[in-house]
């Protein structure tokens, strides 16, 4: 039987003017694919194009990741957008990233919304429809890379294709959600723990959520952090997890396909 | 021998948020191409869907229309920006506005630089080498719309398609330049007078200088404005003129196949 | 007895750069006070410097207006800022507005927060301690303009003058508060309705609900639009209805006063 | 004899919403003032009460530090802007840091035009009339910060006071310009060498230039870094050779007091 494939992903090019943020370089190397800020809640042209480069030479499949147009807040403030505003935000942003794509002979893989646009995509269906609109519209190729829940559905309905993110270091409630930030139990610090719920994840399809109950998890990818050294440090040990587990690393198109070929089996 | 034909182009699209500014729906009837604003110097991604859409329902042409990342300024305002920045800038903005493009089966036609930075294609290398890569390396198929100057000469030797615009109611100096706007004589006031040199420029291929020279003009598209009623009825003068003196007001790619074959021929 | 009286006031100033909106010179005849933009969600420097010139010149009471930091929703739509946030931009923007008023001699008299961060002043308590808490920190002698709500709470809390405003054009609830915008009844059409219900708000202190019933409304200001011609229009009406009510239409500070005065006697 | 003083300064404050720049902390320990960032080309509104708040508490003496709208380019690249352009974009900057001064009980005591604006103070009319009439405007009180050039001129002409900033690990030209970045021996990279440069402007009032002349320089404070650990560093050991060599480091406003003193003497 075919083992379980994994891609792994991260948030990159978050980088701004005179301001950079996070080590892209250190976590190209340990992701397969990378979600690519479009200059709304982070990004500007030439770090687009410097991400663009970076994911081409490496062979990571690059995503579009937009935002709120909101970069003095970094898009995690939700904003009472309509869903032509949510549309057409994503719509200009995805264009933007796809003109350095194209420039350098690459290819736009796939769409996650950012931060809490990204949030509410999952909950509100005028985000959901939003983005899921804009994907279609923009390229029915695109994989729509997304949490279980609105967006998702709303993506299936228009024959997208969805893939969906395990948020490793963030614990889970009874119903597959993440737990809020303000909760307790939201954030796992122990990357040994981060790292083995993953690769149980990726074998069983099981997570356990914060209330001891086993649950149905079945993802595509794995989101890594790269934000500091120690967060750098965590990803390999969780790469490193899943390799020695016989976890196949791969880039998500190949997940995909193996998926479906299971499927079929 | 066949009669020359004209391409109308107008700057459309530059309406942000609550603010309006001009009367596109009175210059669609009027023009066969559309220079865009992508939202960086004018328009937001509202504004640019709307903007595509009209142009697609009537047939006008589309173009971006690039300009420097200043809104207050609209663009208006030298930036002493790199030619990497320049570069990226135009691929951002060219990506942003094709996605709308896309998203609604058009085709982008043509790109022209806004403003100060449009200007300054023409005389200044790192402007004309920015905007020429960004072109060639996004869409080489895309027409570069200037006049006559660096811009010009750097996308041709990189393959490009190059089209030429009369500014009608500017006058010119002896050496085919515009008379800067800061110098008597820069703008011309009397429609009919505005009307009579294009027809001129049309069926002649000349123009007379602010200082009473004649000098060989040949252009391909001429530039309408809409910014007001007024201009709207000289545009509209303007049109009519070129009409009854029989020259053939038409797409800017059809222009140009029409040139080719002239000197084909 | 001493007569009732009245301020009237309008947002003003909302033009950007190359942008136009509104006719604030028309305006300006009417009002006794004006809410000055303050650049976030509207307005720039250029724009402040002229407004705060002419309200000065007319001797019309000069306001702030903060606003969300979102120009191309023009502050309309609700941001999830926190206290810290709303206070921090409202301390920025009264004090760029005040730089004006300063280098021109005048005085700042009072601020009103704009749009929905204004509407959220009156009902959430992060948006309206964030608002009381700039104001006491950058200066308690201003006045604060507002509906009945958490901010005029707030404001009374720390020892801030509070002033009522009343939407003239607005239908009002049982509870004093407007009929939201979304709902039937919520704005008012007819100009001599519109005059008819400010006299009496100021002459019996009541005005009538969207539901029939009389409810006590006592308030210091009222507010006017100046957005299109027909608006000016009727703001004249209304201001001219005022006048012949023997309404007396004054500065809000000797409203403020007059009101004290009443209370005393 | 009275000793020769002066004051250190350091831009600080340039951090904006997620994104951070500087190690401020670390160098609030070294200075006697601050240029503080006014959210155009760096800083937003709580990065500027932060700061302020730090100067505060640390008895550092606090500027405006006003820049071109430019986030993405840091205020670093040359702007076309008018005079009046110049004015209001630094009168809305002084205004907006001042309420933050203000409502923590603070004084703001000078300003320092950042970046390529303030290059061009010294050199262009244009910018130096501009920032100057917008500080005579705002408050007479304040210090103009600059190098000796137009701004310094119009700045006296206005009767404002004028402190002369060193570039301690600059290059000097004959003409007492600093030497062009793009030009050999622009910078000093001897942090020893800086040192005692500097300490020999203080006691000597003369400094080499790159064409091995000692040429008069009187400064008032000198411009020290903190960008990261080495800058510092540097900083640190500028500092203690002042000390060493007797130079008393004081408040920009003891320094002038001190020198206003010796020339009555």
């Amino acid at each position: 039987m075919a083992d379980k494939s994994l891609a792994l992903v991260a948030d990159l090019g978050e980088s701004f003017g005179n301001y950079t943020i996070g080590d892209d370089d250190a976590v190209l190397d340990l992701v397969t694919m990378a979600n690519v800020a479009c200059g709304f809640h982070a990004g500007d042209p030439r770090v687009m194009e410097r991400t663009v480069r970076a994911c081409i030479e490496r062979g990571v499949e690059i995503g579009a990741h937009p935002g709120y147009p909101d970069l003095v807040g970094f898009g995690r403030r939700a904003m009472a957008c309509t869903e032509d505003e949510i549309r057409t935000d994503t719509l200009y942003q995805m264009g933007a990233l796809s003109a350095f794509v194209k420039a350098q002979g690459g290819t736009l893989s796939h769409v996650n919304p950012h931060g809490r646009m990204g949030n509410l995509t999952v909950t509100d269906p005028v985000h959901a429809r939003g983005v899921a609109d804009a994907v279609a519209a923009f390229d029915p190729e695109l994989i729509v890379v997304t949490q279980e829940g609105l967006l998702a559905e709303e993506a299936r309905v228009r024959g997208l294709r969805v893939a969906l993110v395990f948020l490793a270091d963030r614990g889970y409630e009874d119903d597959g959600t993440p737990v809020l930030r303000t909760k307790p139990g939201a954030l796992l610090h122990d990357a040994d723990e981060v790292a083995a719920r993953t690769v149980r994840m990726a074998k069983e399809g099981v997570v356990r959520t914060v209330h001891g109950t086993d649950i149905p998890q079945e993802c595509d990818l794995v989101l890594l952090h790269g934000d500091n050294a120690e967060a750098i440090v965590n990803a390999n040990k969780l790469r490193s997890a899943l390799v020695d587990a016989h976890v196949a690393v791969k880039p998500l198109r190949e997940v995909l396909a193996d998926k479906a070929r299971a499927v079929t089996v």
